[in-house]
């Protein structure tokens, strides 16, 4: 390998990353102007690349692309510029949209998940243009701005300038490590179908006194139906919600099994005094390999004393395996509409996005440069093969229109409060990352070509 | 009879209880300045009486007193100036505190409850000063501020001062006639516990994919808990909740079987396709004679995919017959403990008020004086005996600390939205109830003495 890149300090990087932490890109509530705004600024860093806001149905996304290294391969590089909602404003420790240094972490909303990894590829894009003058390969950058919302616009996009945004591979730099004792890649990432639960009595709310005993209450009727959707074993009560998902074969168990992982350190971490989930599976059998199904929010009437004349649950389904999104979808809608609520009208509003699960070969090339990569930042540590238990949506649109597989290639950490109150980013990953990046780009720059399977990638590791 | 009284014209009327209304005194969120701002209007329409506002630990109440009838009877007139919260104001037709003709209806925020009911008694013996220059008989007043959050100040107050509110009578202008259709009576009126339960879970929210199937979700523990306090024939699975309750009598059945009442009208005026509740008894034998246990609110995270570290819902029980409160708070308590919900811390944050149910017999003199009341403005129409199946905390405080029975002797209906969004009041009440209030003052004035049974109500109402 050549010498390699100096990197700026990691000060000049966080107050980058404060800029940018600072527009409020929240896609589920941001006016346009807003994504527009953390669009631009993301487009003015690709400056290089001919970086430019692009405008979709929905929120723009930022294209940009630096093409001038004949016979290199050509990766595409993912991330997205919108975040979470920040939740309730009282459990954050600091404004989440003005980034706070708090010792060895940087907090704010969005700066793990995705502010941060995108911003730590582009400053490295840019130190090998000042320093080299060049890349070591052909970059394509897609930043869009709905991931958090499940990425409705994307798939029209990409489907539409397929030819312009052909790549050997797509390196995501959302896909959070798995957690932070070592490094590690992931594999697979799980689907995602999502849905509204609402029940409806009385054309209004009622006095709970006046007219109870009288009307079903529909707040009860929501309960009945949330209650029903996993039986006392842990496992989801849907039927037909497991087709298409193989149990955990012996090969595999043993893999899970060899991982180390402590339930108590687990339970400790997250401040559960137990952990819970699908009978007769480890912790990371029921993460890694089985299917979800979680009630995200719940919402009736208020502490006043009425019969609320509506509630409403959120419901949140991560799929695995051979698992069809729209046969979920319509195996929960057939349970909820089985259940027998008199006086309750029941409507089941489905979201867009209907993400099918996700899984990339772990001897596939890109898995064994991204290896020697992490081997090269973290020495001495072994590279774990993890899932995202998450959902990433891009990973199946980019295999189905371009043919390219995802390398989740991200420096955020998942216990980073990632979708929660204190979202943060660990400080040392930002070089970290710079550095995993630049070696990770130079391995794939020296194969001939990143999709034939050969050994060149080891033997530029070594 | 001597002659009627003349009364002001009703836009005269209507324009003061705008006023009234306009100040927005939600006893749940209001400040003190606000509660107080809506005590010394009360307290100034009572200039006659010496009104004034007297400070609680809580929120201040209103107290006067006209005493100069020696010989009369003394009645003490209770009523609220608090209102409920508005709910969702998307729901409201007009500004819930800019109170809106619309009709034959006026509507706003405490219009019905409680602030109409109590503007006519304070305008009838603001007429009967003007006109007569005395009241037929000795009146106190005690109008308080915390009525919509169960009256936690008022049993001290009352207790402190039981001698100066000391009454032959209390008359309650609180307390909404059962439905329009023809003037009725309440003979009793429910207890009241409320209570939320909180579920726990991790120490912050966790992405739903990321930790997915390891934690236990508050909002599914919450569900389950909520779900198991009925069971499917819509009783109340709480062991040890209906102690206190009798069964409902052959007489009492025949009673309530021989009021006019039609499911179907019911549902058609609530807004929905059936009724629900207790298998095996009538609408109005569930409304009436048996307690309740509705799920007011339930909240927790919101439509963004997290498992929320915690849910939170309200129960308010409405109780009836010899029913402890105490029992029943410590029934719900043992119930939702003896639920395993691995993982999931609960606790349960009861309610200060634990009111027990109320009952007048239906002999009382003074349900006879108001029935003669009825009939006078409603001549033809029998007055019915109905319950009040919510709740008015006052009653049993007053019977424990004044040995008086309260009449209600309102002209609110309870169809009229209390406590729900866009609350009106019928604007023929208005003079029905200043006319009906100086028929009752007087049938009650006329007799040596209201609480010693005999004929004279019934003589003077020929």
């Amino acid at each position: 390998m050549s010498d390699e890149l100096t990197f700026p300090p990691v000060e000049s990087v966080l107050s980058e990353l404060a800029e940018y932490v600072a527009i409020p890109s929240v896609s589920r509530s941001a006016d346009i102007g807003t994504m527009r705004q953390a669009a631009s600024w993301v487009a003015a860093q690709l400056a290089f690349a001919n970086g430019r806001v692009v405008e979709t149905e929905g929120f723009p996304l930022v294209r940009a692309e630096w093409l001038n290294a004949p016979g290199a391969p050509t990766v595409l590089v993912y991330g997205h510029y919108d975040v979470q909602p920040t939740g309730d404003l009282d459990e954050w420790a600091s404004d989440p949209f003005e980034m706070t240094i708090d010792g060895d972490v940087a907090r704010g909303r969005g700066v793990t998940d995705d502010k941060g990894p995108v911003l730590i590829v582009l400053k490295l894009a840019q130190a090998f243009i000042e320093q080299r003058g060049v890349l070591p390969l052909n970059v394509k950058f897609l930043i869009e701005g709905e991931e958090e919302i499940g990425s409705p616009s994307l798939p029209a996009y990409v489907r539409e300038h397929a030819a312009e945004l052909a790549a050997d591979l797509v390196i995501s730099a959302d896909g959070a490590q798995w957690r932070p004792s070592e490094p590690s890649l992931s594999t697979a990432s799980k689907g995602l179908v999502s849905l509204d639960i609402v029940t409806s009595g009385a054309k209004s709310d009622l006095h709970s006194g006046r007219f109870g005993g009288t009307v079903a209450n529909p707040v009860h009727a929501l309960a009945t139906i949330l209650a029903s959707l996993h039986d006392d074993q842990g496992r989801i009560a849907v039927d037909g919600y497991y087709n298409g998902v193989d149990d955990i074969d012996d090969r595999r168990r043993a893999e899970i099994a060899a991982v180390a992982f402590d339930d108590a350190d687990y339970c400790e971490a997250l401040g559960v005094s137990e952990l819970h989930g699908e009978a007769g599976l480890t912790t990371l059998e029921r993460l890694w390999e089985r299917p979800t199904l979680e009630i995200t929010g719940v919402r009736g009437g208020g502490k006043y004393s009425v019969i609320p004349h509506t509630a409403t649950g959120h419901i949140v389904s991560r799929l695995v395996g051979r698992q069809d999104p729209d046969a979920v979808v319509a195996a929960i809608e057939r349970h909820v509409r089985a259940i027998v609520l008199p006086g309750i009208d029941v409507t089941m509003r489905v979201d867009q996005a209907r993400v099918p699960a996700y899984r990339i070969d772990a001897q596939h090339p890109a898995i064994r440069a991204a290896t020697a990569a992490l081997n090269h930042v973290y020495p001495g540590d072994d590279v774990l093969l993890a899932v995202i238990a998450g959902t990433l949506p891009a990973t199946t649109l980019f295999e189905e229109t371009i043919g390219a597989k995802t390398l989740f290639f991200s420096f955020s950490t998942s216990d980073e409060n990632l979708h929660a109150p204190n979202e943060f980013l660990r400080i040392r990953r930002i070089h970290e990352g710079l550095r995993a990046w630049e070696y990770l780009w130079n391995v794939l720059a020296a194969g001939p070509h990143v999709l034939e399977p050969n050994d060149f990638l080891m033997e530029a590791a070594r």
